[in-house]
């Protein structure tokens, strides 16, 4: 069985989850349905981060402007880890080393330019990034298992 | 008086803690003091996200080998707003928007090159990041402010 897939954004990452969800009609979109320009990246970042802690096996995505609020959010919550990712790398390593369960993208980095071949080159990046993510596992090493298990305990 | 700023890295961090340090002898440096491989970035995220929060108007700056890990944690703690940031414009931009207060660096975007000219280059960008961190101050629209808020509520 493939692994659940939950993506949301606010209204400055509507356009990108729509594209992605073109690529993976097999996301579960958790919102919004439609643009609303007043909208806060915290409900969807809560949102996802439910589904993801109380669905085994499953990882999200969440898109705002520059990813940084609603990985804060997200983070609030014990057992996950949003990872702000912008580059191929950083995507497998955060999954070898933090077991991330949550993408966060920044919808800056794919501009809508007026140059269609840069949008598409951009968007392109993106796509290899959530790629990267959701086929990369865990490395499982004890010292990063001890690093995680850290996460969750009282502060 | 200068904002107190509160730095601390684990291994991977701690080569460009000392270089940023050089240039701001005035940061309050929270450890390590020396290099220790089996380290674990949560304890000195643990340790900025607390003097951060019971020192007002000071900020923090974390340095892991992605900055995800120190952020994971350091966003475990309400009232931290802790941002993952590679480039100047999101330096200034979770400034004005998310009014963060702890910066997260990626030690593995500067690359200890055998390129003296690159590593240069590097780290410069580095510093205008943390200035530009420094020295941005919060817009305080009604609709950040009303965000932020809800990053402390319970969940």
């Amino acid at each position: 069985m493939p692994q659940p897939v939950f993506i949301a954004s606010d209204h400055r990452g509507f356009s990108l989850k729509n594209k992605l969800k073109l690529e993976h009609p097999d996301f579960i979109d958790l919102g919004p349905s439609e643009l609303n320009p007043n909208d806060d990246y915290n409900d969807s970042a809560n949102a996802v981060a439910k589904k993801v802690l109380e669905t085994p096996g499953s990882k999200g995505i969440l898109i705002c402007g520059s990813a940084i609020g609603v990985s804060i959010q997200a983070n609030r919550h014990k057992g996950v880890r949003a990872a702000v990712v912008s580059d191929l790398d950083s995507a497998i390593k955060t999954r070898e080393h933090n077991d991330a369960n949550i993408l966060c993208l920044s919808s800056d980095k794919i501009s809508d330019s007026k140059d269609p071949l840069e949008s598409e080159k951009a968007l392109e990046d993106v796509s290899a990034v959530v790629n990267a993510f959701l086929e990369t596992d865990f490395s499982n090493e004890p010292r990063h298992v001890r690093r995680i298990k850290k996460l969750d305990e009282e502060l």
